[in-house]
């Protein structure tokens, strides 16, 4: 039987993947970690299949694989110079089967539905995770719903319905559709596989092993402490993040553990406003706006669980403007050749900050999570930046001047 | 000195990147490959690192890749079932970097740009060659122009111009402007890296030697002989594919050759009749037209050489309609939770057919080639598969049902 774990009480409790949150508190659960002594783990092959003792999967199953992970961790040379940070990577989880970092948690928490023997499944989605979970339910032949925000733009919407699944666009208030949905999944018999669902967190594990892999065990040691920035929006990715590397601690791997950023947009950064203030619990953020709209969730519901997280094991959480976002997402694709969605682009845009600031200094080794790819954003992308001619073949000499 | 090789006239000449065809017979020539004993190949790291012994590059240089390559090949489990063939895969090559098998061309080509001092490159595109040659351009800090079809749909002129790079849309014919770029090329010094440029199929190879690899060589002896299906346009990745395998039959390490289905839209389908009628040379295909945009080239420049390569090593050409290419686009998402444009969907169309005419059978190992992602042609999503429905809280629960 799984065993969730609530880390305000201190107590486990038995899964109900109708209800991910703690029965006494109210706060998500994780996975509750069983081993003492680290698993083994292997060199090469999926991701799943390397780490299966770190992963609360009986037995990864490839026939409910697209291929997740395995993303490349990129060396960004231009920028780390006009940063003069010569230690800058970027990880582009944009390379993922749908093209956004929730891959990595739908597959985890599909074979967990299918483990279960659960018949259908659904999520609660501003639009990444609506088509991610869509794809892997076809992949295991599970009919899914899929709810996404009123107001998701109409690309995000055909990447999810176009797997077959029903998507459903609700309106109303964000924060209450996520709550029902668990009510609806238990009376319907749907497992909602949402933003802080455990099992997803404990996927999203598998892209803190491969930096930690990628950059190497030494990176971890010695005076230039690895810094992870990463967008936070329920919080679920970031929690999924420090816990892989707190695996890697508990396993005797891990010299440093690193420092996490979580980057929220000051439209709507709930988590950095109670970070700032000292605070142990996130407050509903007011009149959330930002063009980040992957990240931009007034209320998350693992916003108590990531403060609680980076005061515990070191991190923070800073924010950027729209006006920094779009800067990131322009130069990050100049520069580096690399195209994700405003969200995404927020890492580059508070590094940006911090090293203005001197809070980041050129010992910092440096990693940018890019979570989701522009290609499903495309209208928010600055028009003002783009260099767009027209011509005859006649003309052309001319246009090319 | 780098030599290009042509088959027609079976000599070599120096290169000249501003003419990848024959000064003899205006053929596309392909980089002479200059070993006779096997090159090594290494099991693990980066795919140009792996094989660079079969690439023509002095050194592959980490500074100028996006992560391109070592995309997955997945088990079809749910398509083999309808198809009766249980040997069905397919390579996703929408998880290369800029999500299509374009990737691995631009990467070699603008090694190549680098390793001879090129100060500026250039495109001419349907679409996803402008994406990843801006892209690529970005990565390695050099100028590009990007010249697309006038009718290249908004989201791809937008996915290529991100990138920093002037993209200019051109009236006129596409055959003209693809000859004219040459001319602009030398006058201007842009190395033109288009359709058939040599190091593009060179670096197409890539994708053959990780299918012979993720099959193993096991598979490639036996009865259950590999076909290959791949989209054709100008011909260049249909060529190196076919190229990769016959450098692994030189290195001795293939046992069958596999036979390749090049496949195109019945409504532009200029190589497939020529096929058809047994002859060797290309006519321009009249009024060309069909969803499947990025196979769309009605006067292909590799044409010839691709009826010479399949009558030569095994191979033919099929055609599919664009109801079949919608059909197969929306069964490979919903059985298989892949997404890719109507292009991409042509293999898959293509062995329906083959397989409902007795021409495959149950015996035969299948890999669909997925050439480019669905999420640049999202408007060609056929709006009628879709089930997309509103709803508010309230009737969140009939909604459901």
């Amino acid at each position: 039987m799984d065993q969730l774990a609530c880390l305000f009480c201190q107590k486990s409790h038995p899964l109900d993947v109708h209800n991910p949150f703690c029965p006494d508190c109210n706060e998500p659960m994780l996975v509750y970690r069983s081993w003492k002594k680290a698993p083994s783990r292997t060199a090469s092959g999926p991701i799943l299949e390397r780490y299966k003792g770190f992963l609360p999967l009986r037995k990864p199953d490839p026939a409910l694989s697209l291929g997740e992970g395995g993303t490349p961790l990129l060396r960004l040379n231009r920028l780390a110079k006009e940063l003069g940070l010569p230690e800058t990577f970027a990880k582009n989880e944009t390379a993922n089967p749908t093209a956004s970092f929730k891959d990595r948690g739908t597959a985890v928490a599909v074979q967990k539905a299918v483990e279960l023997g659960v018949r259908r499944i659904g999520t609660v989605s501003t639009g990444n995770m609506a088509g991610s979970t869509a794809a892997y339910a076809a992949k295991a032949g599970l009919p899914a719903a899929v709810l996404v925000k009123e107001d998701t733009n109409a690309a995000k919407i055909t990447a999810a319905a176009v797997f077959g699944s029903a998507v459903i666009k609700v309106r109303g208030d964000y924060a209450a559709l996520f709550r029902k949905s668990f009510e609806l999944g238990r009376s319907r018999g749907i497992y909602f596989m949402n933003s802080v669902d455990p099992f997803r967190i404990e996927g999203y594990k598998t892209a803190g092993f491969e930096i930690f892999e990628d950059l190497g065990a030494g990176a971890f040691q010695g005076p230039r402490r690895v810094h992870i920035l990463v967008p936070v929006s329920a919080g679920g990715h970031l929690l999924g993040l420090m816990q892989a590397f707190l695996d890697l601690k508990a396993a005797g791997w891990l010299g440093s553990y690193p420092f996490f950023i979580g980057v929220q947009a000051s439209g709507c950064a709930p988590i950095a406003a109670a970070f700032d203030r000292g605070g142990d619990a996130v407050r509903r953020f007011p009149r959330p706006r930002t063009i980040a709209h992957a990240i931009s969730n007034p209320f998350p519901p693992g916003g108590n669980l990531v403060l609680r997280f980076l005061r515990r094991y070191g991190g923070s959480m800073t924010t950027v403007d729209d006006a920094e976002i779009l800067e990131a997402q322009a130069r990050l694709a100049a520069r580096e050749g690399l195209f994700c969605d405003p969200a995404a682009a927020t890492p580059l845009a508070a590094l940006t900050a911090l090293v203005r600031q001197g809070q980041i200094g050129p010992r910092a080794r440096v990693v940018l999570v890019l979570t989701g790819s522009g290609l499903k954003t495309i209208e928010d992308v600055d028009p003002g930046r783009l260099d767009i001619r027209e011509s005859d073949l006649e003309g052309l000499d001319r246009a090319l001047a």
